[in-house]
């Protein structure tokens, strides 16, 4: 007889991993607004004016990060922002944090206290407090951190809203992130001319200000580029049950990343659709709005919101239009779980 | 010149790192009723009827556990357990979790399904959802939880509380679970006979229900105990600026403890005062309360609320009185962070 091959967690795809937990885990309360797997954080109704909006994130060191690449104290700004990031792409405000370490035991002390000062900078930069954690040995460092933040008036972005003749709408240049990192592995000898870049990766900014723009500007749908600009909007279509156009000509490729991709002989366009932990924000808004969250975004923020297509009923499917021509969107979303270091 | 040699985390006292903190991040809100490391677990008013509490605990494997002492269902159930003490400690009821896993690649798919099964029915116990969390690589599993609860009545069970002419009391048994781990780690030969140990360290039981009775009952402070009862207990009279005698002749040692001690030849008393990860509670109250304390806790859970002591002013300093005897309690909080594994 056959004996049933037993599969390790590195053969699935991280969202079946989460999606298995349907079998294994209670239902949530009906005061569980928004949970498991579902959008870029939990939703929390606990009875009073406002949602609360929760979420978790970790840098694990050999797999988000290698410390050359970054100071200690960057290191501790970095796990802020990727999970402000979360915050923001609900359109919430970021309150308060919790911080849980794993040291490994040769860590120089001022190590330690440099990335709580990074990571305490840079909440308090977008309102939020380091309000408690926990130290744990380790073999590497990581850094994992849980953010509680307020949705005013139980308003929240969400993935699921799109509707056919919606526009596609990008905040910043995504890609260069992914251009930065490529840098930073490669110990690029012409650095200083992608210091912008790696910059990017080192120290992206979350978009907590914009995203509670957009979200009062009536956008339909939200979701941050944290795996990349093409497995994001697969999220965001598949939430929303539509299909979409994108536009290369459109795409806000930044003249720093063209430069940097010519010399080091590589695809801009593909770090744009393919890089991720740019930390942008994706979303989608009647054709009506436009103008105005354009206007705002730059006003406040100078900061580009551009239009990069068109959401498309799901009958009519995911597609990449460069000039004349147009190519299916693969499905993106799939990843093994143990496979390549993406970051 | 002589340089100033670099210090590592291993070489400092994890409060020490703690309390390093305070140079480096910026001064909490005013709403945010208790901070870092002043509890056991953070305290939020976020404005509605109750406060909110938080708190997060790791089990790292290797530092915390080891796989072959307990099986993965067993695992996620302990890594709910933690937590669920903390909030215990406050008087909370427990609300939601997020879960935080670094997963090895080469992990079973099947352990990570039991884990979390564990992980949500432990919670559910104890009337807590799974919410939300992230999955990462990691070289070795570790489970991060993060636990929200509900201080209802805006009422919490604090450590600073305690007054001079309290008495000291405890729940359960403590000392069994480091009893219990003891016998994990010698895979004592005799094992079947210590299986009640082991399953007070394999399967703590979080004394949720008792900390809301506690609180309700008229205690004036009070502290979970994971490090140990004379490290917790040094916590609580710090926190609340009192001295202390415990009484030998009244500790809770079990039976079951007393045999084991007996035949591994080790003193029961040592792992009653210092063996930590009991979770049980340790409180103070004046002596008219601790009738009505017992007897609620005996009638409810069955759970003895023994009366091991005194609380002193603090000139009068922390004593230990055996007999006719008494010796002086050592400052057992001093504990170097990457010494030995404890657990």
């Amino acid at each position: 007889m056959e004996r049933k091959r037993r599969r390790t967690v590195s053969e699935k795809d991280e969202f079946d991993l989460i999606a298995a937990l349907r079998h294994v885990l209670p239902r949530e309360p009906s005061w569980v607004r928004i949970g498991r797997g579902a959008d870029d954080t939990a939703v929390l109704d606990l009875g009073g004016r406002d949602w609360l909006v929760w979420t978790c994130d970790t840098l694990v060191e050999g797999v988000h990060f290698r410390r050359p690449w970054l100071s200690a104290r960057q290191l501790g700004r970095r796990a802020a922002s990727v999970n402000l990031s979360d915050v923001a792409a609900m359109g919430a405000r970021p309150l308060a944090a919790l911080a849980s370490l794993h040291l490994p035991s040769t860590l120089q002390d001022s190590v330690y206290r440099q990335l709580m000062h990074g990571l305490g900078e840079q909440l308090g930069a977008f309102g939020a407090s380091v309000v408690g954690g926990n130290l744990s040995r380790g073999s590497v460092l990581s850094i994992d951190v849980s953010l509680l933040g307020r949705a005013h008036g139980k308003r929240v972005g969400r993935r699921h809203g799109a509707r056919p003749g919606d526009r596609l709408l990008v905040t910043g240049f995504p890609g260069e992130a992914a251009a930065g990192l490529h840098g930073l592995r490669r110990r690029d000898p012409a650095a200083p001319r992608s210091l912008r870049l790696r910059r990017r990766w080192i120290a992206p900014t979350p978009r907590v200000e914009a995203g509670e723009f957009l979200l009062r500007g009536g956008i339909t749908a939200m979701i941050d580029i944290s795996d990349g600009l093409l497995a994001d909007l697969e999220h965001l279509c598949r939430a929303s049950g539509v299909g979409v156009e994108l536009q290369c000509e459109h795409l806000p490729l930044s003249a720093t990343l063209q430069r940097y991709a010519r010399r080091v002989g590589r695809d801009p366009q593909a770090w744009l659709l393919g890089g991720g932990e740019d930390y942008e924000l994706l979303c989608t808004a009647p054709p009506h709005r436009i103008p105005l969250l354009q206007k705002r975004l730059h006003d406040a923020l100078q900061l580009p919101l551009t239009d990069i297509g068109e959401i498309l009923p799901a009958s009519r499917g995911r597609w990449l239009r460069s000039g004349g021509r147009r190519r299916r969107l693969a499905a993106t979303g799939h990843r093994h779980f143990g496979g390549r270091n993406r970051r």
